[in-house]
Formats: C-alpha cells, structure tokens, sequence
C-alpha cells in the first residue's frame, strides 16, 4: 500500500464508543466499547484492527472469511459473520463507512506556494520541463522525462524515468514506473465515483487509494483513470491505453492488456494479462475479465469472461453464438 | 434569466423591416413593418416582443400556444398560429433564426489583459489559487474556493463559496453556487452543437445560454457541459456527475440525479429528481425521464421514461422486458 | 504530404541489407542487397524507392496493384505480388515495419526554451494571444486569432486566420486553414494507436503523419483527434464535430459532415461529405461511408454505408429494417 507516501494521510484512530457516536450503530452488549479501530479497509484485505462494510449481498462471499476486527453491516447480515468480527449494525452500511473513512482521512488540499515548481519537488538528470508545466510539493521525477506544456504533477507524485508526460495532463496520487508515455489531456488520479445516498442526500466517499502505473505503459489522450476508493487501481506493465478512456476506481488491468478507444472499465473490474478489448466497448463493475480472453469493439460486457474467451454484443456472448444471434435477426427482420 | 450579466449582450433591436432585409421572409400585408423586434426566445418562454422559430412538426404543441410575438415558420405552419402572432414566412426558419439571433448578439471575445488574474476579478476570502490559474475579467470567486493549476475561469463567471475547481479545468459563461467539486479536465460553458444547413453550408447558431449549476455538485474528470442555446442548460443542487460525461445545451438535470461514467444527454433533454443513470448511457434530444426513474449502464434511451420507472437496453424497454427480451435473444442464438 | 514542414523528420535511408540486419527478414537470391529503400509509405500511395507491408488478407487488393518497390510480407503473400516487387518476408511484417519506421523517423521531442511564446513562432496581425497560452517553436498563427488560456500550440503547428482557439486546447502535429473553431479541451494531434505485437511485448509504432484541417472547421470541447500514422488524417472544409468524439489516425472526414457527440471513428475510416452521424456512434476501421449517408445515435456501423443510405442499429442496419426489427422484438419480448 503505497498510500501514505504524500498522500491521503491517517489522520486519528477511533474507538468503537466513538464511532458509535458518529454513525448511530449498535453493537451487541459483550462488546468493550473503549477497543480501538485503526483504520478502514475493503472485506478482503482487513485486517483485525480494520473496520470494513458490507453493503450488498453480492459481497457475501468475502465477507463470511474476511479478517476484519469490525464491519458495519445489516442486521440480517449478523449470523454470517465470522466468529471474530465485531459487528457494527447499521441499515445503511456504506453511508456509516463514509462517515467513519471522512475521520480517518481528511481531504488533502495542496497549499500550492508561489511558483510553478514547488521547491520540494525533486527533478531527475536530462530531465525536460516545457515552461508551463505545474510541479507539486514531493513530487519525484526522474532522469530523462519530458513534462509537456500546461501540464499539472500534483503533490506526491512519482514518475520514474525516460517518461513523456505531453501537454495539458493532470498527474495526481499516482505512482508510476519508467518508460511511461502520457498523452495530451490524460487525467490520471482524480476521486473515483462513490455516494451514500441517504435521506435525500448523495454523500460523498473521500477516496483514499492512489493509482500505480507499471513500466512502459501508455494512456490515450484525454482519458480519465481514477484513484482507487480503498485500495489502489493498478495499470500493469505493458498496458497500451487509447484516447478518451474511462478506468475507474480499483479497476486492476494486467500486463501487456491493450484496449482501444472511448470505452469504459467500471470500479473493481479485474481485467487479465494480454486482454485485447475493442473500441467504446464498457465493462461491468466487479466483472472478471480473463488473461488473453478479446471483447469485439461495442460490447457491453455483463458477466465474468473465461481465460482466451472472445465475446461481442451487448450484453456480451460467446463471440460465434453473437454472429449466430446476429443472422437470425436479420432473417427475422427481413422476414 | 442570467444571461445579460457579464455573458452575451444584446447588441440591438430590429424592425421587422430589417429582418426582412437579413433573412428574404415574407409576412401578410397588413403587417405593420416599423414594428419593432426586441429580443430572440424559445417558443414556450417568448413574449409580445420576442422573436421565435418553429423548425419541425414536434414542436407544434409549443408553437400553437406560444406568446411570441413573431415567429419564423414554413408557410405550412401559418394556418396553427396563435391570432396575435406575427408569422415571418421562411423556408429554413431555423437558418432566419440563426441569422437573426446573430444580429442581436455577438460573439463575445475576451481582451485578455496581460495578467494571469484579471484586474477586475473578485476573490473571497481564504481562497487557494494555484500560480498557474487564469482568471478572466469580471469573475466572481466567493470564500475558502480552490482553483487548481491551469484551470481557466473565463470572464463573468460566479462561482460560489467552498467550492473546489480542480486542475486543468475550463469554466466559461457559468453561475455556480457552493459546495461544488469541479474534477481534472472538465470543461464547462462551451458553445453548444447548433448549425443550421443552407445550400451546401453549415451555419453556425450563436449559442446565447449560460450553464447554471446549484450546491454541492460534482463534476467528473473530462466531461463536457454546453452554454445553452437560448436559454440555459441547468444542472441542480446536489447532482453528481462521473468522468467523460456529455452533457448538451438546455439540458435540465434534476435535484439529487447520479449519473455513472461515458454517458451523453443529448440537447433540451429534462431528467427528474433523483434519476439513477447508469454508465456509458445515451438519452435523445428532448426526452424527458421522471424522478426517481433508473436507466441501466449501456442503455440508449429514445423515449420518455415515467418517474420511477427502471429501463434498459438499447433502445431502451421497461427492464423486465428487456430482461426477458435477452434470455429469448439467447435461446434463439443457442437454437 | 505536408510531413516535413517541421515534423517528424526522416533522418536516414537503408540498404536491404541493413533491413535485413534489422528485422532477420529473408529475400530470394537475385535481389540486390545493396539496393537503397529510401521511405516507408502505404501500399496505397508507396513508390519504387519506397517499403510498405501487408499486415492481413484484407489489404491485398491494395497489394496486388501497389506500386511499392518493397513491402514486407508473410510467406503466403509472395506469389501475389506485383512483379516489380520486392518481398521482405517475414512472419510478423507489422513488427518488421515498427522497426523499421523507428529507424527512418526519429521521435521529435522539442526543446521548448524558456518562454511561453517561442522565439522562432509567427503570429499575424491582430491576434489575442492569452497570458497562459504556450506557443512552440516554428509555430505559424494566421490573423485575428484567438489563443484561449492555458492552451498549447506545439512546434510546427500551423493555423490560418480567423480561428478562434478556446482555452485548454492542445494542437500538435496539425495544418489548419482559416476560419476553425476549437472548442475548450480539444486534443489535436497526438499519437494514434498502434501497435505490433512480438513475444509478450507490444512494440508502438512511431506514428509519423499529421492532422490536416480544412476552412471552417468545429471541433468540439474535449474531442481528440490522432496524427496519421503514415498518411495525414484529413478533416475537410465546413466539418463540424461535436465534443468528446474520438477521430483515430488516417481518417479522412469529407467536406461539410456533421458528427454529433460521444462518437468514435476507427482508423483508416473514410467518411464522405455532407454525412449526418448522430451522437454516441462507433464507425468501425477501414469502413467507408457515402456521401450524404445518415447514422442514427447510438449505431455502430460494421459494414461500409452506400451514399444517401440511411442506417441504425449496433450492428447498424438499413434504417427501415432497423425499425422493423425493433418492432418485432418488442413483440417477442412480450409475447
């Protein structure tokens, strides 16, 4: 977890009376009130002093053998939980968690200083800044990259070296490894897209994840790749963006995955090693995509695709079953 | 109505003499040609004084009811008129308008200055600037805002307190109130998609709307919002927007609406309260989805949705339909 | 070609048997190994002196009649060649190509200097060029243009008079004549995508074409469109794009098209003029359609489009088919 470099910073530690008091849950009468949370996490990656949520049953799985000391869940979620775990009953799960992560985490503000180039940052040898670039506090660079025009590296950045950042990007709470290439207008870090909607209000989630970037991977112009809601989202070694590309929170792309234009990767997607995706193709949250498996440009991918896999249509199908579907509605049309 | 503040600006009145002079349409005798034009308006919001078009059957129910007090119209339409409207008989009524509305307002091209932060700009209270911002003449910034390096943040616009324009932003002919978080790269206030065909030509309709935008609204990363064309494109409180969105001239989005990633909502479209709409969406020009209705992701909408209604596909269908309507596709391919 | 003005500059020629050396391609035994391959070129547009390649089947009607003087083949394609013909055989001629173009075109990377406006650029008469915008070197702006904030015109750029440049645009590789509209956030210009898999790495092809814009052209907020990768991608007098579409590299866009939002247009497509695409389509690559043609929104076009046809639908259909085929799955769904 690269997330405590310059960048969402734990803030406080919070004891279960206290989190009572923010979030109006209960808690079965045995438990000691004055125990310590030390931080959030996701069912999977808990830890015993970590406090995690469960928010739908499609989670049920990670949730019945997750580590996690506390979760806020549902009553009828109770008997499930694993012998360890502290439930902290709430009807709407995910709107306590962003109360308790919104502690835990307060929103970074750069304070941004006079000049473009913050005098913390740290700039690598042969190393070419266009002269209207914007270079945060922390931020690493280094030897031999290019920093394009109006362009933006934001506090705590790494970028390693030989990496062509072009013109008019925003780099924010991302990590990224040598050989990179960045294209104009590619906006990588931004908060991911989480609300808990409760009594008519959209609450916001504070995002706390980064995103990390592999070597030598290239992302289109005027793409967005979210930072991750908990975890990270990882863009792997190899990866070849193109243009105008949605990768949201947690999404993890495999190595050597090329994806081509205007598509959309939703939160938590897992895609595999060498996946070859089409263009405007969108591809559900949580969905499983398998290494070497090809989605035909256009598809709307629903359900977990297996290993060497090749799909089509919206909803996706078995790619021969699509063109099969597809002349007998043609027949059908005509007829 | 916002638009005169420091936006586009009427530049004139015209008889209808001139206009005849600028657009070749005719009127009946006994119209008085000194009359004078004030201003241009939308058919539903035309007074005694403004002119207006009708440029296809859809908008009949519009026109027959309108108080304009002059409308552009094919002669075919002459005959539905209300009795105190003056029609001005055009062929292309839509390529008049564009004519007109031209007269009566010009572009509207910024000085500039020399400064990054324009002399007559007015900045509350604790703001963070970033050294690399622009801000135009006559811009209003209220209290504890930040604005992001190489955001641009155009002449006239008002942004309220709180709110957070993030890095690489444009916001251009806007009035935004507090609370709002602005992502990497959107761009707001742009000149909306209008031409109007005329022997070989298209001609550019000057788009004259601004974009108004309530509290605690979230922009993604990437999106674009229009300028409206006549009148404005409104966003309402507490409305969250995902990355790479579309968002048209005139479009009206309701209090509370969530709308995931890649999704287009084309011109004059009306969504609810409440609406829940799933990424990578399209919606047709002029449609109208109730409150509380739910759109599924990769859905293309091209008819009214009632409020809470929940629909899906491509074109869209109730959901259970559309459920039904795949598990059939999948038989069928599989036969 | 408007290739060399200051663009990627070809910085070498090669023998066949440096080629050889190269990329362990094989040629029969009277070839002349000292025999000078002077450019890469299409096999559409190459000449004797130039190398081309045929990467699969659907190009080898362009083949059998290309007038290239050596092209880069598998060992099927031999006995297809044009007589005059030399025939670089080699199992992955894409990736024999990639390596070649790296070497006869170096990446350009500019030195930028210090100033935001570069000493060698040429700006015309009555131009308002904003405090942020970054102008490179040998740029070449027309009369009375606008350059909005925070945009970046990069070396070599050319524009004509009277274009208006929004604010956070980035143009590169790109000639333009008079009259055009940027809208805020276009990208113009960068890297198409290409590349040629070998062993597990995905090899990028240096693109080495530019973006040629006609008079009177509109592109819309946020859009990108690619540099050619050996040719020019070519949008034509009066186009008029609509923001976020994505225009991949060697597409050509005919005269006075109009494109609404959210679309994609894949490489190599040939768009004819006066074409109505509606928002959110995806034209596959290679396609062609007819001048006059009409997409409704949300098709995704698979097949070329004659002139004048009107098509809809993901797979698009004739547009009466389209509609019949609606009409009879609405009734299998409720049936």
């Amino acid at each position: 977890m690269l997330r405590d470099r310059f960048f969402s910073k734990k803030q406080t530690e919070l004891t279960i009376a206290q989190i009572i008091k923010i979030t109006n849950c209960k808690v079965s009468n045995e438990v000691d009130l004055s125990k310590m949370v030390k931080n959030v996490a996701t069912l999977k990656n808990a830890d015993k002093d970590d406090l995690s949520f469960i928010n739908a049953g499609q989670y049920l799985e990670n949730f019945t053998i997750s580590n996690a000391g506390f979760c806020f869940a549902q009553a009828k979620f109770k008997e499930k939980a694993p012998a360890e775990m502290i439930i902290l009953e709430h009807e709407n799960p995910y709107f306590a968690y962003s109360q308790i992560v919104a502690e835990f985490y307060q929103e970074n503000i750069s304070d941004f200083g006079e000049k473009l180039i913050h005098k913390t940052a740290k700039i690598g040898k042969n190393c070419k800044i266009a002269p209207n670039a914007y270079i945060g506090k922390n931020v690493e660079i280094g030897e031999n990259c290019v920093i394009g025009p109006n362009s933006s590296i934001l506090d705590g950045c790494v970028i390693g070296d030989n990496c062509m950042i072009n013109a008019n990007v925003v780099i924010s709470f991302c990590v990224m490894k040598s050989g990179c290439i960045i294209h104009n207008g590619a906006k990588i870090g931004q908060d991911g897209f989480g609300f808990a909607h409760d009594k008519g209000v959209n609450h916001k989630i504070i995002q706390i994840g980064i995103v990390e970037i592999g070597n030598d991977v290239e992302i289109g112009a005027n793409c967005c790749i979210d930072r991750g809601a908990i975890e990270n989202t990882i863009i792997c070694d190899g990866v070849k963006i193109d243009n105008l590309n949605q990768i949201a929170h947690n999404v993890v792309i495999g190595q050597g995955t090329v994806m081509a234009g205007c598509g959309a990767i939703a939160g938590s997607a897992e895609i595999g090693k060498f996946v070859q995706i089409g263009g405007s193709v969108g591809i559900g949250g949580h969905i499983k995509i398998g290494d070497g498996a090809k989605i035909a440009g256009m598809s709307g991918v629903m359900r977990d695709v297996e290993p060497m896999q090749v799909v089509g249509g919206a909803p996706a199908l078995p790619i021969r079953l699509w063109h099969k579907l597809n002349a007998k509605l043609i027949k059908m049309a005509n007829s």
